[in-house]
Order: structure tokens, then sequence, then C-alpha cells
């Protein structure tokens, strides 16, 4: 498959909190069967694309810590973005780097914190989609088959198919944001709603043509960067950055575009969005109980039910006579919760530095 | 005051787990304004009878930790148990030890692992209690002015008061074991019941005879360790402590003895039966969370109400949303369980072997 891989892995690191931080987010967490899950991406798609052609964006605040989970890649394929700006401007920024080795390429956007199995299905969708995209005007985005009602993903209505070819692509007709429950059991029940994977396909010739209609601000920032990774010129590339607009691509652009397609994939798929996904690493026991361990880690669940355990060892983790609360703990930090309110730790975190915990956000 | 004051800090480390452990008992962990408990109790109670009457009765698993709360106490005045057997044994074997020193000596034996203030009443109190024991014939013991119904702690019915003088002085009509809330509203409410201190206060013969009466068996296995300990003969004094019955002091003598005597104490006391009793080590927030950090711990509660939290550095606990609840975070270990159950936490350390935590106990 002759197309460039790009891993996303800038993620801000609240949402595994104390877990996770700033400088070590979410993708940098060994929950890929021991491995992190940035590393797990990159097994994943780097056999499929070549190692040569994978590409990881990170953050500056994380670059140091993410270099130990990128072995293989070739240093310069590893892009640091200046600084966070959302998902647009990495996209651009990946792409103008492309484009100054390999004019008008195909390229494959993707996050590095998703679980996703098995590989070789995704492989076969890569090539689906490449061969969509190869009119040089499509933008392609992966739906995945939903399998309950999920409030924690955006969906992609999908419209007429494209054609008889396997797996199944279709027009996208419109990209919706999280649902409350009611409307996830009416999106799901009609069966025309998959949930929106975050992994895009596309030539870069039509993501250009798609900014210049979505986002003109962006185009010219590409663009501009593009001219700058051809002349090598660093401080350019990164004063370009620095100017995208800070949106994300889904608003920039997939949501704007006059040719989208959704290719249906069916996949083991999971944005581990809380700790409420780990269910997904580590089922549960016959209580309920989920507990992810790493590092020598134990826990203990006497008349407990319903928890989420997450440690890292050395250390013990007993719950005794509680149910329905998330447990989290690591070196420097504990965390307790209760499951409803796992997806809200960004509240908290942003409420760190005020007690005096500021250098654990 | 010429008093020999045996502190008897062999606790079982249950329940106030994981922060204790059977080698680190509650008596050695910080509770006393960062002083151990036992450090504590020294403290208070050496300035009163002398340094060189003071005495520590420690066990063989949790001397060698002891050592370090220590300071100041000649090591003779060390005795370690070789094994646990409850505190009539234990009595015993500092009876025995202060005998072949001193014989005839006035003793007060105390618990190290609560919370007394302030040290000056202690001290009026061991004199009046000294006084009242100087007949060589009543047992005396310290009743607590109850604050409020408390269920945790045995009662002791006062009867006729013996005399005039302060602190006020009653003969002891019986002892009652921890009562229900009901009826420890009606103990309270009489006005006629103090809590069980567990301070003792006797000469060696009134002692004697009271085991003559209640424990004729541990009387013998006394008066055998007093014979050993005059000949300097340990493994004697020993295999005479491992016959001893395993009872406790209240069981085999206090509530059979003809003549005891109680002391009304008025202090701060506190005997910290579990980790609910910290609200008297650090006062709760506004919002009823108790606190109690040690090496740098800290904590913070966002949305969380009547918590207990007991964490030691460098370490932070964050509670988000919740409410009851304990948690413990130790080096190697956290615990989660709800207020209510934390008077059991001997039952879950019960299990921690058969849940591969063995070395947690």
């Amino acid at each position: 498959m002759s197309m460039h891989a790009i891993i996303m892995a800038g993620g801000s690191g609240t949402r595994f909190w104390p877990a996770s931080r700033r400088e070590r987010p979410k993708q940098l967490l060994p929950l890929a069967r021991g491995k992190s899950l940035l590393e797990a991406t990159i097994a994943r798609v780097a056999p499929l694309v070549g190692a040569e052609r994978t590409w990881v964006v990170t953050n500056a605040a994380q670059a140091e810590r993410a270099v130990g989970h990128l072995a293989g890649l070739p240093p310069q394929q590893i892009l640091v973005e200046p600084e966070p700006r959302d998902t647009a401007p990495c996209v651009a920024l990946a792409t103008a780097c492309i484009e100054a080795r390999d004019p008008g390429a195909t390229t494959a956007f993707m996050p590095a914190d998703h679980l996703i199995e098995p590989a070789a299905e995704l492989g076969r969708l890569l090539s689906r989609a490449s061969g969509i995209a190869a009119d040089g005007a499509t933008l392609v985005t992966f739906g995945v088959t939903p399998t309950r009602p999920a409030t924690g993903y955006g969906y992609i209505e999908r419209g007429q198919p494209l054609d008889d070819l396997a797996p199944r692509a279709y027009a996208a007709v419109r990209f919706r944001e999280k649902p409350d429950p009611a409307t996830a059991a009416e999106l799901v029940r009609s069966g025309r709603f998959l949930w929106n994977s975050g992994i895009f396909v596309w030539q870069t010739s039509a993501l250009l043509s798609a900014m210049d209609a979505g986002s003109p601000a962006l185009a010219a920032c590409t663009r501009e960067m593009a001219a700058a990774a051809r002349r090598g010129d660093r401080a350019a590339l990164e004063d370009a950055f620095r100017r995208a607009p800070k949106q994300s691509i889904d608003f920039a652009v997939m949501e704007r575009a006059p040719r989208v397609a959704v290719v249906e994939a069916q996949l083991r798929w999971n944005d581990l969005g809380s700790f409420l996904s780990l269910g997904a690493v580590a089922p549960p026991d016959g209580r309920g109980n989920v507990r992810v361990l790493h590092h020598g880690a134990r826990a203990m669940a006497l008349d407990a039910a319903n928890c989420v355990v997450y440690a890292e060892g050395p250390r013990a983790v007993a719950l005794f006579g509680v149910a329905d609360l998330v447990v989290v703990a690591v070196e420097d930090a504990v965390l307790v919760c209760p499951r409803d309110r796992a997806d809200e730790l960004k509240e908290l975190v942003g409420q760190l530095a005020a007690n005096g915990l500021a250098d654990l956000q």
C-alpha cells in the first residue's frame, strides 16, 4: 500500500489522570496488552504502510517521554508540534512535511490512543480507503459499526453506497456530535449511523481543496508550512503552525467538505475515553470489577462491585465494601471518584493547581 | 512519684491497615502531632515517673521497628513478649521483671496507642491512684468522663465515692463491654458510667492477690516469671510466659477483683480505635473531610464530604465527588472502604493472604 500513515499523538492527558499527565498522556500508558497505545498503534500500522512511511506527531511537552515508544521509526518522521493547537494544525504540519518529501501522496491520519483489532482488518480498510481517495477529490473516513448506543462517541450518518465492493463504503451525509442517551439509541436503531473513528484517508490535493473551501486560513498556513518544509526552514514552519487556526480537523474540514466517503469498519474499536473504558482492556470479574495492573501492581476486592482499579506497582489496592468507584493508584498519586464522575476528570485536573498540586498536572 | 509505668505496646496492627501492619502497629504511626503514639506516650509518662522507672512491653515481631521510638529508655526496660498472648501475660511479664528489681513496687499500666491530653492532668491522676493503691489491696483504674454515647468503648459503673479528695475516686461496681447505641445512650444519661481507659494502677502484692482469686494459673505463671527474672533466667521466664493463660487483664483480674477503685479522669482521651477516630488527630474541614498526612503527603477534595484520608508521602490523594469513604495511601498499598466498614478492617486483613497479599499483613 503506497500510503503514509500519520499517528496523531498529542493528547492532553486529563482523561486518565493521575496515571496520565500533560507529559505522559494516555497514549503512553501500557493499555495494549502491556505495550503503550502508541507502541501498539505503530506496531499495527507500520507493517501495513512501511516504517519509512509511518509518522508520529507529538508535542513539545511529551516528546521526551514519547521517544521510548517509537522504536523503529526514523527520527525525521517524528514531528513535534511547537504547541498544542487541536487536530487541524496537526494534520497541516504532517501534510506539509510529507508533501515536501513525497508530493501528491495519499495519507492516513489516525489517533495514537485507540484500541483497534484486528490489525489485518485495518489493512483491508486502509486499502479500500486508498482506492476511494485515488480520485484526488474524496476525503475518506472510517465509521465503526456501533455495538451499543454509546454517548461518548460522535456519529457519522451514511448515505448511498459508493459501489458494490467490500468493505462497504458510503457517501457521508453528516457528522453528529456526541448524543444524549435517547438520541444515541435512536441513531443506532436507525441503522444509518456509524461511530466516528477519527481515522481519515485522502490525497493531499483533496485535503487542500477541502481546506480552501472550509478554512482558507488553515489552507494558507498549510501551504506556507509545506513551502518551509521544502526549504528545510524549521523556524518558518513553526511560525506558520503557530498561526494556524486552533480547530479540530472535523470542524475545519470534514463537516464542510463536499465529497466525504465513509468506509464501514467492523473492528473491535474503543477510543478509551475514560477509566470506564478499561473493561475493553481487562474483562470484569464476576462482580463487575475491572482491574488494570502494571509493573507488579496487585488488587484485592472484598465485598466490592462494579469498580475500576488502575494501578501501577509495586503497590496493592484493596477495595473493601465499596461499589461503583474508580480507584487509581500510581507512584505519586491516588484518585478516588465514582464511576459517574469518571468522564469529568478534566474538571478535577483543572483544579489541581489551585490545590497545590500543579506538579501533578 | 515513686511508681513504675509500663507502656503496653504489643498491638496487632489491623485497625489502621495498610498504614499499620503486624510489624508496624498503630502505636508506631505518627499520629501524635508528628510523633508516634508510642513516642508520645513515653514523653508523657517518663517525666512523671522517671525514665529509670518507665518500661515498654513490645513483641518479637515489632521490637525491631519499635527501637526507633524508644529514645531515652534504658534497654533493660524494654521487654519483649516471645509471642502475642493478650494483656494478662503482658502485665505478668512486666510485673515479674519489676518485682525482681524493686520488690513491692507500685505499677501503672497503660496502652501505648491512646491519645491523652494534658499530660499534667495524667500526673495528677497517677498520684491520686498511687495514694489509693497504697493500701496494698486495691486495684485502681481510670474511668474517663464520657462526652458522647460511644459504642466503641467499654464502660465502668462507679459506686460510692471513696473520699472527698480530688480527682474524684469511686468504688468500681462493674465493667461493661462495648454497648449498642441505645445502651450507650442510657449509660451516659445515667451519669454513673465512665469509659474504661485501660489504665491501671496497683501494688504488685494487690495484683497477685487478685490473680490468686481470679486466675490462679496466671498467678502461678507470674510467680514463676518473677523467680526466673530474679535468677536472670531468660529461658525460664519465656517458658512461663508461653504457659500463661491467653486472657485480657480485664477478664482475668479486673472484673473479678474484690476491691477495685475508679478514678474519674477528665482527660481529652481517644483510643484511636479505627480510622474514624482520626478526627481527634486532625479536625475535619468544612465538609467533614479529615486529612492526616505525613512525610509530605498531600490531599485534595473536590465535591467530597465526610471522608477520612490517611496518606504518607511523597504522594497526593485526590477525592472527587465521593462521600463517606476512608481512603488510605501508603508506599506499597491503598485502601478504599466506606466509613461504616472501617471498624471491620480485621476481616479484610484476615483475607489478605488468600488474595496473594500475605506480605502486607
